[in-house]
C-alpha cells in the first residue's frame, strides 16, 4: 500500500530532478527532498552537473542537523561506491536519517540494490518502488546504457500529415513553425548526441547545435552542447563542414576502407573506423562505441535512410513526429525506408505516449514496441 | 455583451440538436428550449426526421400555455416558409413567446434573415448570434450546400505515423484497431453520403454502409443508410458489387462514351453520365449533381488518386486522418496524389481542429484552409 504523503514527496524529488535535464549527462538526474519528523521539508535538491554533489549530498547540507531522524527521498538508490565524489550511503547513514525512499534500483547491474542493502544495515529503513516508472521515463538514457550497453535512440522528425519529410525536389525548409523547432531545440539540449546521415550533411550541411540561450533553457550553467554524429560510411564529409566550426564535440563514423583523417585534413573531429558490409556501417556497434564514451541518449534526425536502418534494425527506442497541418502529396519524400512488407503483421508497431499541441503543429511521441 | 444565461440555454438547444445527427438529414439539426418568466425550463426538444414536425413546434407543444411570455432559444433561424410542414415563425407568434434567440440565421440565402424579419414584425424581440460558430459547425453540410450549392466534403484516411495507407501491394486491412473503425461507422452514420473510387471497389469491393446498430448509435429511430458514390469514368463497376446488394441508394458516376447501364445490367443503383476530359469526370459536376439531390455531406473513403483529385481541385472541406501507432515503410502506398510541389509554399494547408486518441490510434481533424 503507496502511502500518499511518499507519493507527494517522491513527485517532488522528481520535478527537482528533471531541472538537471540539460546539464547533469552523462550522469543521470537525480531529485532529493527530506522531510522531518514534523512532516516539514528541510531540504530539497537536484543534481546540477557531473562531478558537482550528487542530490543527496546537498540536500544533507541544506538539512544540516534537521536530517537526524528524517525521511529522506530520491528518485534513484543512493551510490555506495566512489565515484568523481564519495559514496552517498556513508553520508547518509553519518546524518542519521530515520527512513530512506528509493524511486528506483540503481540500473547499473553491478550495483543494482548494493546502496539499499548498505543503509538496511545501518538500521536505515529503505522502501523502494514509488513512483518508478517516471523515475524511469527521467534517465531512459542512462538505465538503457547501464543494461544494455547502447544508448537510447530517439527518432526526431518532422511531417506533413501525409507523412512527409521534404519536398520531391528536397526542400525541408521548414516543413514546422517557429514553436515546433524551438521545442527541437530543447530536445537536442537534452540529448547526450545528435546523429545524422551524411547524406544530410552534404544536401543541408546541418549545425546540430543547441542555439537556445542559457536563459532560454532556464539554465544556471552554461548550455552543454550535444556531440554531433555523423553516419559517414565512404568519409565524404567536406573539411569545411559547419558542425566542424562550432563549439562541441563531432564524431563521424565511416569504413575502413575509406581514405584516412589526415588525407581529408579534417579538424576538430573524432574520426571512428568501423567494418562495413555492403556499404553500411554495423549501426549497432556504433551505438556501443558511443555508449562507451558514457553517451546516454542519440537524438537522430536524419534522412529516410538512416533512419529506416536504425528502425528495421531495432535500435530505435522512441519517435517524436512533429506533424504541421501541411499535405505535400504521394511525390514527396517518405520518413523512414525500412524495406517493403508484404503482410499487414510485419509493421513496425508504436505505442503513443503523448500527444499534444506545439504552436501550430502537432507533436507525436510515441516507443517503438516491435 | 452577451448573456451567460442565453449562452447556457443556447448550448442546451445545440446538445438536442445533435441528437438529430444521424437522421434529421437532408435537413439541419435543430434544438430547441423553451424557459419562462420564471427562468424555469419548460421545453427541450429537437428536430428528429425530415417531414417530423420541427423543434420549434415540439417545444411548443410540450410548452403548452408555459410558451406565452417565454423566451424561446433555437439553434437556427425558425422558418417562414410552407415546407413539409408548417412555418414555425407563425406557431411562434400564435403561442405569444417573448423573446426569440437564435444562434444563426438559416444559411438559405433567399431566406436569411426573413424568419426573424417576421417575428420582430409581429413584436417579438429577436437576439440572433448567440454561439454562431458552434452552430454552424454542427450544420457544416447543410450551410455549405445553401451557400455554395455543393456539400461539405470530408476525406477520412487510416494512415500509418509514416503517412501510408496500404501496404505496397494494396493491403489496407487493418491499419486501425475496431475502436477507430467503430469511430468511422459513426462518421458515417452521420454523412449523407459515402464516395469512394472504382479502384477501392475493384481491389475491396466494400460495402460503406453503417453496421452499428441504431441502439449502438443510440437511436430510437432506424439507422439511415448513407448513400454510396461511386466515382467510375470507365463504367467497369462489376454488377455483382455488393454494395448493390445492400439496403439504401447507390450512385455510380461515370463518363459520357461509357458503355450505358442497360449494357451493364446494373441494378439498384442511379447512374449518372457526366462529360469527362482526359479520362477524368469533373468532380465539382460530381459534388453539384450531389447537392441537387440534398446531400450536404459527403465523406470520402478512397484511394490516394480520388482523394488527391479532390484535394488539388480545391474541393475537400475537412480530414479526419486515423493514425496508427505503425510504420509501413517508404514502399508502402501514400495518402493523396496531390502532383508534385516544387517550393514549399505551394502545400495545401489545413487548420487542426481536434485532436484526440481513439482506443489505441490517434484522431486527427483539421479543416483545409489551402
Amino acid at each position: 500500500m503507496v502511502d500518499q504523503r511518499d507519493v507527494e514527496c517522491m513527485a517532488h524529488a522528481l520535478r527537482l530532478a528533471r531541472r538537471g535535464r540539460f546539464t547533469a549527462r552523462p550522469n543521470p538526474c537525480v531529485g532529493c527532498v527530506i522531510v522531518d519528523a514534523n512532516d516539514d521539508i528541510v531540504a530539497a535538491e537536484y543534481h546540477h552537473k557531473a562531478g558537482d554533489a550528487h542530490a543527496e549530498i546537498l540536500a544533507l547540507q541544506q538539512a544540516g542537523d534537521r536530517a537526524r531522524g528524517a525521511t529522506l527521498y530520491v528518485s534513484l538508490e543512493p551510490c555506495c561506491h566512489e565515484g568523481k565524489t564519495g559514496p552517498c550511503t556513508q553520508a547518509l547513514i553519518a546524518a542519521e536519517v530515520k527512513r530512506v525512499v528509493v524511486a528506483m534500483q540503481d540500473p547499473n547491474p553491478q550495483v543494482a540494490g548494493k546502496g539499499i542493502q548498505q543503509l538496511e544495515q545501518h538500521g536505515i529503513q529503505v522502501d523502494c518502488g514509488v513512483l518508478t516508472p517516471q523515475a524511469q521515463e527521467l534517465n531512459a538514457g542512462f538505465i538503457k546504457r547501464m543494461q544494455s550497453g547502447i544508448p537510447y535512440v530517439t527518432v526526431k522528425s518532422a511531417i506533413s500529415i501525409d507523412g512527409k519529410t521534404a519536398l520531391h525536389n528536397g526542400t525541408s525548409k521548414w516543413i514546422t513553425d517557429t514553436a515546433a523547432r524551438n521545442d527541437v531545440q530543447r530536445l537536442r539540449a537534452q540529448s547526450d548526441a545528435v546523429m545524422t546521415g551524411i547524406g544530410t550533411v552534404l544536401a543541408d550541411d546541418p549545425a546540430l547545435n543547441v542555439r537556445l540561450t542559457s536563459s532560454q533553457l532556464g539554465l544556471d550553467e552554461e548550455v552543454m552542447q550535444p556531440a554531433r554524429i555523423v553516419i559517414d560510411p565512404q568519409l565524404q564529409i567536406p573539411a569545411q563542414a559547419k558542425m566542424f566550426s562550432l563549439p562541441g564535440q563531432t564524431i563521424v563514423f565511416t569504413g575502413q576502407e575509406s581514405a584516412n583523417r589526415a588525407q581529408k585534413n579534417l579538424t576538430n573531429c573524432e574520426v571512428i573506423m568501423l567494418e562495413q558490409h555492403q556499404g553500411q556501417l554495423d549501426l549497432h556497434q556504433v551505438l556501443q562505441q558511443l555508449a562507451q564514451r558514457e553517451i546516454n541518449s542519440v537524438l537522430v534526425e536524419a534522412g529516410s535512410n538512416l533512419v529506416g536502418n536504425l528502425i528495421a534494425q531495432h535500435l530505435v527506442d522512441e519517435m517524436i513526429v512533429y506533424v504541421a497541418p501541411k499535405l505535400f502529396g504521394s511525390a514527396a519524400k517518405g520518413m523512414a525506408e525500412i524495406g517493403a512488407i508484404d503482410i499487414m503483421d510485419e509493421h513496425i508497431s508504436l505505442e503513443y505516449k503523448d500527444v499534444r499541441r506545439v504552436g501550430n503543429d502537432l507533436r507525436i511521441t510515441a516507443l517503438i514496441t516491435h
